[in-house]
């Protein structure tokens, strides 16, 4: 059997991601450089064969290099490159290709001016990032970041460094175009869409896709990502234009056929929605918090512009606060206790009332791993939403540790606020 | 040049990880779960000789495999088990490594079972779960888990699930016991320990690092983790207790020369020692945010146990709220703007004031991309602690983008703290 791209082979450019460090392949640090490249690479129409991690070792850097050069048609290779002992990448490609290591003179110029302006730093270290393999072309002259490009054998090597801020900015400012006027033409249109869902497992999607009938050219994938599931669809073809046709077609259908249950698409997250619709709306919005402890308000504002429909929020974490910012009565706290839905009522009111917004939600509960009783165990959630006169609060039961608890409360909560706009 | 463990490696296990999966190759989500596996299996004494990440592709999941049981002792794979289409590793892995699936009789009456109690599910796509390559032994017998193990020529593959809670509980609980008895004795003697530092750059720490005499055996990395550096310190040898010792004289070194730069170590965070500190001193503490927009009352409450120090907080993120919650006048807040010393002078003593916590911090600036001016730039933030009667007011310029800005300033917002408790 061939691989799912064999009968593009001859049309789709295929790449390779070798990323480099022991703490990768110690595990001490979660790869997330891969991921962002390969996501990008496909976006802009190239395929990638397969992603490799090794450790700091020269030889395997090597071996890893030479093979991927036999079977695609470009290498992303990050980390490695930094000043210290650890680093090794250039060292082992001047090896494995026979590229022996000359300074980079404008490198060795930039390098030697920021010491004397930094006079307390060593001069060694820093020379070490002068020297690159025979050919190297560095990627963003006159920047402080590593970063080097080789054409070896007619195939472009990027060389990236590993920090992921520094790697994302290179790859996408210059990597991706280098490579598309390298191999232009000789990409496919893909498109792609990523649907959000929430409150379906990934097997009720699946049950329900395949009762539409996409056709041959649409590629479905179902990823569970906590607590969502995603959707990916992916159309391919040589054509730009009857491509995109075929890909509208079947966004629509899949769009009709799961309905709300889709949040969103793409980059956006629930919060982010939410803020879309709040400001369509011109609504306000506030939060109560106990157990998810400022994850909603967090959420909220990691979203750019939320200061224009987000007030703010409490999180009321210990039962004084409750008492002293939200108006929940010492009384009440005692008779019913502070997972109870008349707590939630009252904290959603008194958010709302207090801090003007149009909807204030609320949210009381026991994320655990301790607190739990047999009535009230741990994953006990109660929600409240307060809008125009009315306080609606609704009871959860989640289960899972407490990441889990507290980001499923987060989601569902957004959710509900997300529901009650979308059919007001 | 030989790999840096070939000295050891009639003595240390070598595994690779193969994680498989077209959202991984695609970018669309990042693999975790390999990093996880890496870990945990590094500190049980085994080495990773290197990680792969491939798409659900037959042919090269077989290819890959097969490689990889050419030059380590165990493969671990994840990923391509589920019930849906995409799902080809255990089709793919018996085509490899020529064994015919059959059923598995166990399985089979389990889903059989779970399926009468949910009738609307379909027979057929479940049952494939069922079906496993010849020699196959379930890891978690009577779980809904799936996941499996193959002991081929001697050498064991397991394979898990991609999910990563379903991946890390059968890893931890099955294949870690499992590799231990299989290569009993085979293991070299490992210790690892990370220090967490914030406030030095990776640099400046190589240099300090540089001052000491550790010996041979004792292995540095230097790892940029936003916004901390991490400094992975590995001693490895065959004798658990001469190991040991050298391993403690290290530790004792590197503490020493670093100090209070030290935050933390392996599992711990900036907010989980705070707690501790807190804990210790009998102190609570509450948190006034502003353009943190809850994270820091996030990063508090993600700690278990946090509830009998931490009170909580308010997410003052409009100016109106500032004024009901935190007392700040409207007045201050138009001659000198909601980003100035004043007004977190203000937000602190307001806030604990109110929510009689013994110590309380604020926080108000610009997180950007929007809001910045000449004067106050993006990143301009002012960070108040009150504590006792005095409340200290410093500022920050931080750079990066609203991510990197909100990040950076809770974790120098609670390492103030931190310091503050530390020399008290």
């Amino acid at each position: 059997m061939l691989p799912f791209w064999a009968n593009w082979c001859n049309r789709t450019m295929l790449g390779e991601i070798i990323a480099i460090g022991n703490e990768l392949t110690s595990g001490r640090i979660t790869n997330t450089t891969s991921g962002f490249a390969a996501h990008h690479l496909f976006e802009a129409g190239f395929d990638i064969y397969a992603m490799h991690t090794i450790g700091d070792t020269p030889t395997l850097i090597g071996e890893a290099l030479k093979r991927a050069l036999k079977r695609v048609d470009f290498v992303l290779v990050t980390g490695g490159l930094g000043p210290t002992d650890d680093d090794l990448t250039t060292e082992a490609v001047s090896e494995a290709l026979n590229r022996p290591t000359m300074p980079n003179l404008e490198l060795l110029s930039l390098i030697r001016k920021h010491l004397e302006e930094n006079s307390d730093q060593p001069v060694g270290s820093l020379d070490k990032l002068a020297w690159l393999p025979e050919g190297a072309e560095t990627l963003n002259p006159g920047s402080k970041m590593a970063g080097f490009q080789l054409i070896h054998r007619d195939k472009p090597i990027f060389f990236l460094p590993g920090i992921p801020h520094q790697m994302r900015t290179l790859l996408v400012e210059q990597v991706l175009p280098r490579l598309a006027t390298w191999y232009q033409g000789r990409q496919q249109t893909n498109y792609q869409r990523i649907y959000k869902i929430f409150g379906k497992t990934e097997q009720e999607i699946n049950l329900q896709i395949e009762q539409i009938d996409l056709g041959e050219d649409v590629t479905i994938g179902y990823y569970p990502v906590f607590p969502d599931v995603h959707l990916s669809v992916i159309i391919r073809g040589d054509d730009q234009k009857t491509t995109l046709t075929l890909a509208e077609k079947a966004f629509l259908l899949i769009e009709n056929h799961l309905g709300a249950f889709i949040y969103g698409r793409d980059q956006e997250t629930m919060a982010s929605v939410l803020g879309k619709l709040l400001t369509k709306q011109q609504k306000t919005f506030s939060v109560a918090e106990s157990c998810t402890g400022g994850l909603i308000s967090h959420l909220m504002t990691s979203v750019a512009g939320s200061s224009s429909y987000y007030l703010g929020g409490v999180t009321s974490y210990a039962n004084s606060m409750k008492e002293t910012y939200l108006g929940v009565e010492p009384t009440l706290l005692e008779q019913v206790g502070a997972v109870s839905p008349e707590v939630a009522k009252t904290m959603a009111q008194g958010m709302r009332s207090k801090s003007k917004a149009d909807i204030s939600i609320s949210i009381t509960g026991i994320a655990g791993p301790g607190g739990g009783t047999t009535e009230k165990p741990v994953g006990t959630v109660f929600i409240g939403l307060a809008y125009d006169g009315t306080t609606d609060v609704q009871h959860f039961l989640f289960s899972g540790n407490r990441y889990e608890i507290q980001h499923e409360t987060a989601q569902t909560a957004l959710n509900l606020v997300r529901n009650y706009l979308l059919t007001k």
